[in-house]
């Protein structure tokens, strides 16, 4: 089966797409979805969502997974946030790719073994977890993470 | 001109159509989307950009407005808000109508000449603006609100 995850965020969106064979995981592809603060909040969504749907287009994932957000940065950070993460959820369901949340803990536990990883150590773990990796940046890294955690805790 | 005034929410997402024909304004109809707070997250979203997409496609409003939000709640309901603002942001920019966000008290200042008002006064003031109107509730009213701060506002 073919795993989506997703690290949703206004100025850049990772995703992160693997392979579950049995108990065997693979690397498919990663990636990172910018949008431009210049332009209008608006547009900055349809761009956001244009790119994802040609992700899952392209991928066509069987699941997708996305981090729950235990917000503690600033409201007006945290109303962004919602606002990208709003639409990265609706284009998933929207294309018919099940989402389900996971916790940021289970996410790191998943990955390294314990929900107090830091993020050079998740990284470090998906290279080994995902051999030949390249990284297309830090939140594809946590994209990828969330789908490792969905490939290990699904039970469809 | 047609305009579409939004007042995105999770639960409760209110509109409210008015025309502009030189100075004068008349109310078209107003609503509210509403989602069962029981369904998974992805799914409301897609309710809520399903039932926007009908009121888009049965009005074809000109123009979209919605309040700029000033974040004063918990971080939760912020995200939540943010989650159905990103949503309905996306809807109408998708749909190729221009989305304009006004401060509250301008909105508020508007309405009923003070940016100090109550929710009463914009309410009373909305049935004095726009004769025979019959509010679908106090979101679907806000709604309205900013429609009206767009025919006042705009300069297109």
């Amino acid at each position: 089966m073919i795993i989506l995850g997703l690290d949703p965020g206004l100025g850049t969106t990772g995703w992160g797409v693997i392979r579950k064979e049995g108990n065997r995981l693979s690397h498919i592809d990663n990636g990172e979805i910018t949008t431009d603060a210049k332009l209008p909040l608006a547009n900055r969504l349809v761009i956001l969502d244009e790119k994802l749907s040609a992700v899952l287009d392209h991928f066509r994932p069987d699941y997708a997974a996305v981090e729950e957000v235990f917000v503690n940065k600033n409201p007006q950070s945290t109303l962004k946030l919602g606002q990208a993460r709003g639409v990265v959820l609706l284009g998933a369901a929207r294309n018919r790719t099940p989402v389900t949340e996971y916790a940021t803990r289970l996410v790191k536990k998943s990955v390294v073994g314990t929900g107090k990883a830091e993020k050079e150590q998740v990284q470090a773990m998906l290279r080994i977890l995902l051999p030949g990796l390249k990284l297309a940046g830090p939140d594809a890294a946590d994209a990828l993470a969330v789908a490792i955690t969905h490939a290990h805790h699904f039970r469809g």
